[in-house]
């Protein structure tokens, strides 16, 4: 597998992005996310955008020189429509204000909508805990990208519409949870199929409305089921709570009456933990409750008990300075978006 | 089974808790949260509990004539301390702040600490969606009614900490979540046990950290598992956020380091929709999604789709007028209660 440090990756990310018309500072925002989902090993929400996204500017889904623009304002909320502008960009803009807001305000509640791909919600939630605050993410797909069936349904209605949350630690990172609402992401279902597995009993329904345990049926017309198995209503009502936050609060899509295309329509709401207790004080009482949690007889001896958000932190910490190994399709599709610029590939130093 | 009219069941309560030293509006509040719940079906959150309200009374937990006092405030955050009040109490006006917070700044959040059980949280839920807002709880137990195990581990570390979300709606009832974040709620496994069933797998671990499907080791050591079954580290992270931003902000109890007593320790966040879209195009919005939905290939065709909430609205309209049936130790534990107060129940017409 090819193997590039991250400083060089981030820099590929930048050129090709530069070169399909983003500035250059809106480039760096989407590369140091990109690389960043890499190096927590969440490659799903990697570098393997990059021609996806390239792809999204060619369709024209995607304005790689477009920002997002406030449409609606207050003291503690924000309308955010994100012109088709970077995912990312457009989301750190919102947790950016939704943040201020939170500092001014108390608590800051901001959509988002016409906005491509955001990547991974636990980067902002992350950022807030970051800055000492804590938030609650709702994030949809504008009634795109609909791979879940509602509890006792057998056929796609909804996204995995993932909710996060975060609340700032003494520890070694944030408290944080960032989760599909669906039993599994779809790109879990696809690390099956790419590696020749079997998915768990419980994931999806064939095209027939059968369990199956096959993954390349989900992709032949199935289904991916709620949260919960057999309480599955909750993760669907979960699910559906995520579209009417973020969906219709944002003015964007919903499962049935969809944006133009594919768009994280988002609700961002961040709280200033010091309105209620000081921030201290609530660090050192989540620790206390963190610990009390973590001491507790385990079903199996080599998998500790983890806070939300600890796998991430401890992931961000040993792959720090690592270089970052690249599945061969990925470092391909980076390769054909260099070749479409005309951009050679010698200037970086990639090893195997 | 004992049948008794609503406006009857809920004169008794309030006669009780008048006796017992609750004042007229209080009591009224606290017996009409109670009805409504048997009304719902959901007797666990019923009438039940009045003899357990008056025991905590007894005991000095519950203070039947305090009240809540609202200890910091801005425009859009307050932290109430509930004085050991009836949690009803307290949540009801924590929950009409969060509302007129709501209303003026368009976002508002409120804690409640030092409050007795709160009850059913869907009730403030429906009362949000009720005057058009949108609102999200988090609900804990103060560090106590520990039952849920946390991810990985065997034994009780986190009480089963639920979550409520409600949006407005042109339908029925109000879009209603209202669910503990281990994979079932207490009550459920206790009625398993009551009726002498097996639990279904994947709900509780016994003593010794095995799974069983008997519901008497639960209550013998044993422990309720996370939502998610295999994957109840959502479910986990679900109900640890709810420890943080109910038990921390609201600077009450956690795990770990619980209050006095049991204490419904809260957040109350209350979002008015129309700062982001005008009121009929949401709830219009949500009805065309809703629609789409729940027009899907069902798995039992018996089993129809319904939107979160739907089965309290139907509920509640077809019980709206039917006597209410109360289990016999139900029954037995009000009539001790009007025993303890020399109060004759001859003055209310029970049937059976």
């Amino acid at each position: 597998m090819p193997k590039i440090d991250r400083d060089q990756l981030e820099d590929i990310c930048v050129t090709a992005l530069q070169a399909a018309g983003t500035s250059e500072a809106d480039a760096r925002v989407v590369a140091d996310h990109l690389v960043d989902n890499d190096t927590l090993g969440h490659h799903s929400h990697g570098v393997l955008r990059l021609r996806e996204y390239v792809d999204a500017i060619d369709r024209g889904e995607l304005i790689p020189d477009a920002g997002p623009r406030i449409v609606t304002e207050s003291a503690s909320t924000a309308q955010i429509d994100g012109n088709w502008a970077f995912g990312q960009v457009v989301a750190e803009f919102a947790s950016d204000l939704a943040i201020e807001k939170a500092r001014t305000a108390g608590i800051g509640s901001v959509t988002i909508r016409r906005v491509k791909h955001i990547g991974r919600l636990g980067r902002y939630a992350e950022k807030a805990a970051g800055r000492d605050m804590a938030s609650i993410i709702f994030t949809c797909g504008g009634g795109h990208g609909i791979n879940q069936a509602p509890f006792g349904g057998t056929e796609r209605r909804l996204n995995s519409n993932p909710v996060a949350m975060s609340f700032p630690s003494a520890l070694e990172g944030p408290y944080l949870m960032d989760m599909a609402t669906s039993v599994v992401a779809e790109g879990k279902v696809r690390m099956y199929r790419f590696r020749g597995e079997q998915t768990p009993t419980g994931w999806i329904l064939d095209s027939d409305g059968n369990p199956t345990t096959n993954p390349a049926d989900f992709y032949e017309g199935g289904t991916i089921l709620p949260l919960g198995r057999d309480e599955g209503h909750k993760g669907y009502a979960l699910a559906f709570m995520v579209d009417l936050f973020g969906g219709v609060l944002s003015g964007g899509g919903i499962p049935g009456d969809p944006t133009d295309s594919f768009s994280n329509d988002s609700m961002i709401i961040v709280l200033d933990p010091q309105r209620f207790v000081p921030i201290d004080e609530a660090k050192r009482r989540a620790s206390i409750m963190t610990e009390h949690i973590k001491d507790t007889r385990l079903r199996d001896e080599s998998r500790p008990i983890m806070y939300p958000g600890e796998i991430e932190a401890r992931a961000r910490t040993a792959n720090r300075d690592k270089p970052i190994e690249l599945v061969e399709a990925t470092w391909e599709g980076i390769l054909s978006v260099l070749r479409q610029f005309s951009i050679p590939s010698g200037r970086w130093h990639v090893v195997g």
